[in-house]
């Protein structure tokens, strides 16, 4: 997985700082997380290829996460695409959009596709054979989904000197890698966990963003590779948390260290702060491997 | 007046060009015109304070011209504004805003007032004592309008010679500036424009983007002293410009020629145009005083 911040402060874009947005590369789709104001320009500035973007996924209504999606969708117009587009959001997203298109008489020439969310339990909203996106139900002002990626496990590996020596088929090696037992040329049964081995483990990436601190999201992400969590404060403005429902730092690395999650990625920093290093001098004592998201950086796992 | 291009290239916001909006600085006032996405983070680039602005006038609703407006809104708001903001634009707009500010459950904390526009003929839409505001119906696929700005004459001024010889007492000279008779110390009255100069010219300002050629303009903005006027295309491409009801270079030239203004700009550029000296090559053999815009460029006059 391949993860390239193109926003990541919270509020108002700013001469350079740009306010959320990700694109996550997953098994060769580009998935794009939020869409604040902005966010076309910094596809370019990240050359990114609009058309290889096919789902949009925002966590809620607030400004800094959308505000860029009518004009994306708008300039995916004008650079004739065709492709489907589907926007998985909260419930008015798609009557907010519509509007202003209708009000441009301006109507898309491709599919646009509309998944709009309203369940507050964590569900499935998009699969095919290689990817799986779940909500991740946030506590904020607003309703809001963070979003779950995982992959689907993939195939089986052959051990090619003892399915050789197991002495089978050519023709069975399909049904070898996708788990099953299979007869040699002798008619044997042959047991799959013999002759392969287990597919590569399955990524999962966790954006939770924005949300105050909220443990029901532990089981949900439990173990994740990756966990983006926003910090839009440190401990010395907690008191700002619970009011605006956000968290702190040391709040994002407790729910890493609960979740067990391999790394926490921070972000959805208040304008307030200078020196970004104290969201690091914050949360590596609870959780160690911590690190800054910054617009256009690039985090592989 | 001032007048700071912020972004004036049409479609689509790129990394380094901007769609429509600009500052015209008349008479103490800041009045936005047009906002298309980015333009916050454009009037942070060019330093000017957003709590300046208290007119903000949209042409129309194709989102290169106002996808903008929303952030702006919303910034004023994290910005704790308290002064009065008032939008001028085509009949939508309030219901596009107030939609995403629901949704967001973000009401503004400052006073938020439409004046929603649909008249096809020309309009006084703002006054007060010193600077008038008028639409200009364009010729465009949606429902649009240019705005004329033009400052109220100013007070007459004072030929302290003529009035001191005419033995006028000083408590007259406020009435003199307001160009009336007065009578001196001898209880003769004296002629006004025997002792008082006329006052400055008022200038005037044109904004008409975006249009087909379209004469009926002409008798609105006549002999105003800078004409703002889209040119899409050159004339190689004049093919295009019925269709998508724009103008070329060529065209804007003749408006500006028919309509004896004194400065032609031209803007809104299709981006398909590397070399925008063609422009001027093309318009300056019809209007000689013609200028590129450019974002960031500051023109005074």
């Amino acid at each position: 997985m391949k993860l390239n911040i193109l926003g990541c402060y919270s509020a108002t874009p700013r001469t350079f700082t740009n306010p959320t947005s990700q694109v996550l590369e997953i098994k060769n789709h580009l998935f794009l997380i939020d869409c604040g104001e902005g966010t076309q320009v910094q596809l370019r500035k990240n050359k990114i290829k609009f058309a290889r973007i096919k789902h949009i996924f925002i966590s809620h209504l607030h400004g800094d996460h959308y505000f860029g999606l009518v004009g994306l969708i708008s300039t995916f117009r004008l650079l004739t695409r065709e492709a489907e587009l589907h926007i998985y959001g909260p419930k008015g997203i798609k009557e907010i959009i519509t509007l202003q298109m209708k009000l441009a008489d301006s109507w898309t020439n491709y599919p646009l596709i509309f998944h709009e969310l309203t369940s507050k339990e964590s569900e499935l909203i998009y699969e095919d054979d290689k990817v799986e996106v779940h909500t991740i139900p946030l506590l904020h002002r607003v309703y809001t989904n963070g979003f779950l990626f995982k992959e689907k496990p993939g195939e089986r590996k052959l051990n090619i000197d003892a399915v050789e020596q197991a002495n089978i088929d050519q023709a069975y090696y399909r049904k070898l890698k996708q788990g099953a037992d299979v007869e040699n040329k002798d008619g044997e049964l042959i047991k799959n966990e013999t002759v392969t081995y287990s597919p590569d483990k399955q990524k999962t990436y966790a954006f939770c963003s924005d949300t105050a601190y909220n443990e029901s999201v532990i089981p949900i992400i439990k173990n994740a590779d990756t966990l983006y969590h926003e910090s839009t404060f440190l401990e010395k403005h907690a008191h700002l948390a619970p009011k605006t429902k956000h968290s702190t730092a040391k709040e994002a690395a407790t729910i890493a260290k609960k979740a067990n999650v391999g790394k926490l990625i921070l972000g959805h920093y208040s304008t307030r702060y200078d020196d970004l290093d104290e969201f690091i001098r914050e949360a590596s004592p609870i959780f160690k491997n911590v690190k800054l998201a910054d617009d256009g950086k690039i985090f592989k796992f």
